[in-house]
């Protein structure tokens, strides 16, 4: 392990991006040098760190010259044409964009389920989608456990998944009613305040969505099991920060929901709030700043055998963005 | 038919009760007299009909005199205590509480689907929950047409299912988090703004809430199909009217998403809207003061057999509720 590295985070200006140099401050990741690195048209302010506000510059590619890992918190299509230089000059890319996910050559990684992957890169790791995070956490062990069949989620997300710009329609669409005005719906195809938008992504042929094939996809690729069966329903909801999901799995071996308590209760980076008497399970608005994945409501489903269902609940932009993103820095340095 | 009847609505200053008496004007109903009625601590200001404010009066066992139909629109506890007086002075009881749903001689009926059962009543004719309402009205025809043998569902219910100081906290939490104020919380045991709360009606000893206890077992008694397996999770979201629905089933018999919609196209009460290439699916937002059932985002739940994926959306306090009561009244009045 070196003294310290050059660190870029492109996106910073963002949401995630913003994040991700809270978090490496916060866990006082051993950085010798912080870029901060923007597409020209998304330009921001700059970012705290250390004490000192770091200005954002102008994303180039030749931007990353000399740079040790390269964390992408923009969007698909900036990681595809710049990531390959950040990788060309030696250095390692963690990319929480969809774009190279499910290729056969970058690990993707949870680091509490499958750390040993990332020293499989060829210079760039994928972070899984914050869906896909928050539900194989609890998930696997489970899996591991009794082997899981199928999984039936619907879930209930953030506008921060969709960036800075989401957040402030919810925030202004919300002010605009509130004072009778006219609503703008301009990241959105229609209103979020106040409604239940079950599209996130672009559709595909399949009228599945690409966020909920990603979310499919992405659990068997971790899972390493292309037999597990799920079909996800993704909805966007007027809630800032944290998604929420609505689970029912299959297992090939009875699992009681007593034992999926015990076993998720000695799951790292899994917490368990499971007591209804006292109205206690997880909720977006407590879990919010929080690094855990929440799950609770955890009963057994009576509608087919060997069935639980339970609801998960996690900070969509920490551990289901900046934070695992950083888990796998700090993996990858420890080599 | 009489030429008219005189109605009683007890839960008028309610929403549903209000909404009752303006769809009883908007349809026409034949009422000679319209009695409005509220438990002491209830009462409310008068409700506007036929051009004039109607004043509500005190819920008292009296009441029911003379009262050909009185619409319960008010919580289980007020069914329980004055329905029989109803009853017992010879009218009919149109009740919208959970109260008798489950009775075995308590018709529980969505008139589009199993109108001859409302002759059979014996006093109380039931009107199912909201949820289960326009869960059924789409799949009833799916289970005649391919057998329906399992439901998995996860419901974006309204805060207007809760009645109005329901809607009232929402709109205050959110006020009072714009304006950095300290948020109160009475109606839900959590903040509801900017949330999903998986928590509506009390705990059972089984882990589910009484909300998703009565979803599948009325379900089961309109389908009169005991072996149709449900899961439901109910959860509560930030939203003031209509309810959204993520659905999957699966069938005995395959039936394509293609048959599905022609299906629907032709069951009345429903309304396919599914062209996501047009980002047309069902919304709350606009579901909201319509009289149908929408249902879109019809897609083959590829990790079953014979299972389909959708999404159902309706105004919870018209069809959901007061729509469903009057319609099972105007049926009842043909006979």
């Amino acid at each position: 392990m070196a003294s310290g590295y050059r660190v870029a985070v492109v996106g910073a200006s963002g949401t995630v991006g913003t994040e991700m140099v809270r978090i490496l401050e916060e866990r006082a990741f051993p950085v010798t040098e912080l870029i901060l690195l923007e597409p020209k048209k998304s330009i921001g302010a700059g970012v705290e760190y250390g004490g000192a506000e770091i200005p954002v510059r102008i994303l180039e590619k030749g931007s990353f010259s000399g740079v040790d890992i390269s964390f992408f918190a923009s969007d698909e299509a900036v990681s595809r044409e710049y990531a390959p230089s950040a990788v060309k000059g030696g250095g390692v890319v963690i990319d929480s964009s969809p774009a190279f996910r499910m290729s056969e050559d970058v690990p993707l990684v949870i680091p509490e389920i499958n750390a040993p992957k990332i020293y499989l890169h060829k210079g760039i790791i994928a972070n899984p989608g914050c869906s896909t995070i928050q539900m194989v956490l609890p998930l696997y062990p489970i899996h591991k456990r009794a082997r899981i069949k199928r999984i039936v989620v619907s879930t209930y997300q953030a506008v921060s998944d969709c960036g800075q710009r989401a957040v402030d329609e919810l925030t202004e669409q919300i002010r605009d009613l509130y004072s009778f005005r006219e609503i703008r719906a301009e990241v959105y195809p229609h209103q979020i305040a106040f409604n239940a938008l079950p599209h996130m992504d672009k559709f595909c042929e399949n009228a599945y969505t690409a966020e909920e094939m990603n979310l499919a996809n992405e659990t068997r690729k971790i899972f390493e099991d292309d037999n597990v069966r799920i079909c996800a329903t993704s909805v966007q909801v007027p809630v800032f920060y944290s998604n929420s999901q609505s689970v029912n799995i299959e297992t090939a071996r009875k699992i009681s929901p007593e034992e999926v308590r015990t076993l998720l209760g000695e799951t790292p980076g899994v917490e368990v709030e499971d007591d209804p008497a006292s109205n206690v399970y997880p909720l977006a608005v407590y879990a919010t700043g929080r690094d855990e994945c929440f799950v609770g409501r955890i009963r057994e489903d009576f509608s087919v055998n060997n069935g639980i269902a339970m609801w998960i609940v996690s900070d969509n932009i920490r551990k289901g963005a900046a934070l695992n993103a950083v888990q796998i820095a700090e993996q990858l340095i420890l080599h």
